[in-house]
């Protein structure tokens, strides 16, 4: 019998845990781990839970009838079977090694279908990996096309997660919307914060004491999606702006692989814009 | 109608979760926080769960109820309520007076009914605060005399919490066995661990590059009990013992507090000699 | 004979260690700590320097004169001596407490010479540790009175820093101007930015997981001053705004103790707009 | 010209920093950073000192002179020549792919000379990143041998720092000594430290908040050697002995990787058995 996990949301109201946690019992389940969340914004309730011992279309079935009316959203998904994930790189690769590495070290339940990049330059770390590789140029002409082939990657490939691994590039509204809760970004992030081009140069002016990373949903809005991981480091006086970019490189490295973590294993809800993380 | 806090821990086993949450709904209560675990050491269950809209003692005798025969121990706190707290103190004030700061400004839900200390220092600080303070040497004759009124005092001030604030005397076994998993030391730790007198000169001779502080329930076996709480900061080689000392006492604070503050939000359960804390 | 500290900042040039260096050894000074920095972006030379063994008057002669036609800023210190402070509160107590105990405990060189508030409800705090205080309404009609009496406390009791722990009135260009470089202000950060009122609330709806502290100089750009000392810690889904605020008000009274400490140390030289921190 | 760093050590006395820095002047070098400190412990002084606008060895010829009866240890680096480096391995990979991975990025200052390991598992790892293996059984009987084929390496190859990136075997007193301050080992840590087999299980007993790593120079003495560097990270009461491990091991990465840095920048001087460390 599979690890299963659920996670559901809806409207808040008395009675939710007693509901699914009947129809769990009801299908021979054994609850090993059980988060929730009511949301004072929002009005409504959160629920991740881990369950032995029950098969996994029974239990989505038992579950979908308990909260029937309930108006709940409900996943029901077997915790090893890893998340379908698709990279996105340029050419810093920083990120994606740290990504590939842990993938294939077991520390994250991911399979990773296939890296698209706008440069061929990340090409060998990709088949040392043993993972295909395209790269294509993307120009204002060519960027439609690049992007309707994500696309049908995502769909013909049975895509869940696209993980911009330092992809420079903005996606289009339309794709944003498509990928909207499946695709996580990085980037730096300042205290405070810095508007406008080559922000290591301005906290450098500034003297920040501290730089970070911001891991997010990739939204229209850009780099204002619903925050999934933050992670700061400490910089001083001492240190030139392309050493605060190694610094700050190494933070996006550890915040996107977390954020990617914490998605793979169902722990990231929605709730309105701002994430519920489970951890 | 007050927040109620359900702590229960039993033997793990299937449709526990149900079967409490079930209770809670049958006396109208809604559940705005819940967590579980199930111990893979122990076979132990265990779960925090708060609770809107129910009666304290119809709630209890309906959870009682409900998981007969389960072995379970179970308590039913009102949130508001707080702790009552016994400190004991000696000469050194820093962490006393971050636990009176942080308990005056609300951050801490405990009553300090009392402040017992075997030097008389810090009694203006108690002043200051509104606290009853009382001092008394503790020489090898006249500790049994003190530990009889520490106990006298818990016994009738209802005292459920007692917080060595860097009381720096063991307490004799017989005091351990009375206050066991209700009362909370703070010491200094190091990686490594050193053994014997002075470990911040040791740490020094060393050359650690982290110190830090462990606050943990009193056992008869010194400075060994449950964990509750950790942190440590970053020292280096130009600091001198005095300074380690010093960075070393402001993380005995921070820490004690913090261990305050999950116990008295009932958010710490014994599982045999390891602690599982709720956040 | 003293311990002393020497600062000195001027345009860089070949020679100007060896030259201070060698005014040191010429007045029999003895270095027990040298910190220096060449600032690339600025082009000028900065270097703390403590010395042991020399008198302060012959010391700050000698070396005046062997970098004579350097442009330099020089101060000697007396290491021993506590730096004379003024303190500006309101009515929240967190910050103030945490400056009062430490510096009570001998954890801060300075030497609280008075505090002024708009507010008295601190007064008994300030009654505690022994330092007089003074509350003045402040209101569009008084402020300038109050600041002509901060002005003339600072002339009167020779002020050689002012903290403002978490005085929530705004300085007029005025008396920023006056108080260049020696005036600290505190206050919350996040990443990212936020804009506008109540930048906890939008913190919230955000959904950020890290929120911090700045300590920076009093500068008529509000909150924009030079950063001394910043901190930030970790945060989640389940905290409502004003636990939100508890954290991050701790982060406030650790971060401004910290940048005071710096100060009074005679550890933060100018730059520009920026600060260099000899720790 | 190239960008020098001098290391120097002596017993401490007046003058030494203005004998130093007039050797530098009188060759034409320009001081560019500058660090010293003055052990208590030892009586003894400490300085690393980068100079621009000389040539390595008439600065080194003009500053032994001007020292000469100090009874200094003295030396001269390009800073921009890498450090001949030797990594041992067995059979995990992380340490290994992360040190290799900020090598091959050029954020260590290293040349890795060869990878010696007592497993061949890491051979395609050692192959993409283009640096020669080689691998031999360790036992007993061939203990000695590799000793003396690491022993040849460190010699035919001018190695000037060997990195034991988790490699599992006890080096001979013989080796330690051979390698003595050019020897870094990274291993885990705790608070408190456990002794004898199986740690993180024992930690998991004793459920402790917080695990890290320790770098340090190897020593005879297993695991006691002088300390370069150390991280913790959080830990809680769900995480399997496993999970703890692979936490652990992204520690151990970190922190040797960072120890790696400090020494192949000549940042890392001997103070009897401590380091001193001049970030």
């Amino acid at each position: 019998m599979p690890q299963l996990v659920v996670t559901l949301d809806c409207p808040d109201r008395p009675g939710i845990v007693h509901a699914i946690t009947g129809a769990i019992v009801a299908v021979g389940g054994n609850i090993t781990e059980l988060q929730q969340f009511s949301s004072p914004d929002s009005g409504r309730f959160f629920t991740r839970i881990a369950v032995e011992g029950a098969e996994a279309e029974g239990l989505e079935r038992a579950v979908r009838e308990a909260t029937d009316g309930f108006g709940a959203r409900l996943r029901v998904d077997d915790a090893e079977r890893p998340v379908r994930t698709l990279l996105l790189a340029s050419k810093a690769g920083h990120a994606l090694n740290d990504l590939l590495f842990r993938w294939q070290g077991g520390e994250l339940p991911i399979d990773v279908a296939r890296i698209m990049a706008n440069h061929d330059v990340l090409s060998p770390m990709a088949a040392f990996y043993g993972v295909p590789f395209e790269s294509h140029a993307v120009t204002p002409e060519t960027k439609a096309d690049f992007e309707a082939q994500v696309r049908r990657v995502v769909e013909e490939e049975g895509i869940e997660l696209v993980v911009l691994a330092r992809y420079m590039q903005i996606l289009s509204p339309g794709l944003c919307e498509f990928l909207a809760w499946r695709a996580i970004n990085i980037h730096h992030s300042f205290l405070p914060g810095f508007k406008g081009a080559n922000p290591y140069r301005q906290a450098h002016t500034r003297g920040v004491k501290l730089i970070g990373a911001t891991a997010h949903f990739v939204t229209s809005d850009l780099d204002e999606g619903p925050i999934i991981e933050q992670n700061v480091v400490r910089v001083d006086h001492t240190m030139s702006v392309s050493k605060l970019m190694r610094k700050g490189q190494a933070q996006e490295s550890q915040t996107l692989a977390e954020a990617v973590r914490l998605f793979a294993e169902h722990r990231v809800l929605a709730d309105d814009d701002r994430t519920v993380i489970f951890r």
